[in-house]
């Protein structure tokens, strides 16, 4: 197993991002390899401070970076030397397994689907976000923003693909998905959660429980919660604003601390045929190691396969 | 000048809806009258046990309430004896200068439309909320769940609305205006926010400070949040169920106090004939008693004269 990770992604790379890779390493059985993607002069010299063989990894030097701020698509077909664009190559051509990054995200999104493709049978391929639970555990909010606007079918699609993922990643059985909406009643909503209910009323594909609210984001009445891309995207940019006040306020609690990204890698694209994960920009070593991790746990448990098998 | 209050709604109604009406009589000048409007058995006790002289307020007899689960379109029409249908009448026919209600939203709401009507010129009215600012002060998010769909004009007017009541009624002197969105670049969004941009961005009739994201909801960016419905209501019930946890877990910040409903009343219905506040369901007396100051306020300012001015 080849688990491929760009270099030169997130604001902290390549160093965090190599550190993470040393980390995740001590974790790793010996047939699965980290492959990093890159300006390999880079690399040697953090892996020489830490004393650390680096016969340990597999490396794929590259000589061009996307930077933040470039325009994904522009990017990815101008810059085809770069680390994204060569990591979803290798992604294409199975010489890794899954690839990881914490760069442009609107340019992972693209590279996933211009190069290993959507999963035949999807619609949209979408992004999700890992969320902490009051009384503990972690939900899965989706879509964060690939698709800003959404037609029902896409989102019930979004339903079975978080269902997948709580399910086969997040140890989490027959888990109860929610739908986004301004009331719990059946017939409340906007135009595309009110014909999105009955789709998932009906279902047999994965557990509706309903309707949910805003204020429900944390508890535990649903595990996966599905919404238009710009309805999750604002959901998460808000919550993560409120875990920053918290922190900078200096107050102390378990469920804040949860929200720590840290912690659970980063977030999977889902809907293409190979395992993407993309890492937040500001990742450290320890959300990068997470995110290797998550990536393995995408590949070892044939997520891709088991879409792919839910969608034929 | 009367300003009309509901003493029937609300979970704690009609005991803290009275006291906070005794509480607001004392802020008032001799020529403001408060009209309590209800079922007036109730309120002597109560009044009896204060030892306050029941003279100091106007009363008009119902006896019929409409509950917090009623359909509110439904509820309006068959229950013309309830305390919202009298009070819009009463607020139709200019005997009341305002009216405000802790009780079903969604009757106040369509109670408005039918009685005062919508401003000339208004496609859509909106409902308004009260956000804190980490640095201090108050900002303005709307709609929040009057509208789950809107159009691009539909969400200018709200600009407008909003850019009016923040000056007017909050005292902040050219207010900025933001539009929610995805992404701060001019052409980030969904199809909605895309369409709506170059609207504002082209407007005079407010100072438009272009695209925020749900990470500026609490920061400076803007005095006035502009988004759809559906967007606000959820963000509102995710920042109040952030606000309900800090409070559970015993966290003391100040900021976080500034969530409190309490501290200013209730939430503006905004692009109708005459001022209307729809208080939260869990109004105490100094809730109720900042929504009677509030309604003053939208009175004494003439929002109402200065929103049609501005649409005509």
């Amino acid at each position: 197993m080849k688990i491929g990770l760009d270099i030169m992604g997130g604001d902290h790379a390549p160093k965090a991002i190599v550190l993470g890779a040393v980390e995740a390493h001590k974790s790793l059985n010996p047939n699965e390899h980290i492959v990093l993607i890159g300006d390999t002069s880079q690399i040697y010299p953090i892996l020489n401070d830490l004393d650390f063989n680096p016969d340990h990894f597999e490396y794929i030097h590259t000589d061009e970076c996307i930077s933040m701020g470039e325009h994904p698509t522009k990017a990815i077909l101008q810059k085809p030397n770069s680390s994204i664009a060569v990591g979803f190559n290798l992604l294409k051509e199975n010489k890794i397994q899954s690839f990881a990054s914490a760069g442009n995200s609107g340019a992972m999104l693209v590279g996933a689907v211009l190069s290993v493709k959507t999963i035949p049978g999807i619609i949209r391929p979408c992004l999700s976000s890992i969320v902490p639970k009051i009384k503990g555990g972690m939900g899965l909010l989706l879509d964060v923003g690939a698709n800003a606007d959404c037609k029902p079918d896409t989102l019930l699609q979004f339903g079975i693909l978080g269902s997948l993922y709580a399910e086969n990643i997040m140890g989490i059985p027959n888990p109860k998905v929610g739908l986004m909406n301004i009331g719990e009643e059946d017939e409340k909503g906007n135009m595309l959660s009110m014909a999105t209910f009955p789709l998932m009323k009906e279902t047999k594909l994965f557990n509706f429980i309903g309707n949910i609210e805003g204020r429900d984001m944390f508890n535990d009445k649903a595990d996966v919660i599905v919404c238009d891309g710009f309805t999750g995207n604002i959901m998460l940019k808000l919550a993560e604003s409120f875990y920053v006040l918290t922190i900078k306020k200096g107050l102390k609690d378990e469920f804040f601390d949860r929200f720590n990204y840290e912690q659970y890698g980063g977030s999977p694209v889902l809907g293409v045929n190979a395992p993407v994960v993309i890492g937040h920009g500001i990742s450290n070593p320890r959300a990068v190691k997470n995110m290797i991790l998550q990536s393995k746990e995408m590949i070892v448990s044939k997520l891709t396969e088991k879409i792919t098998s839910a969608f034929n």
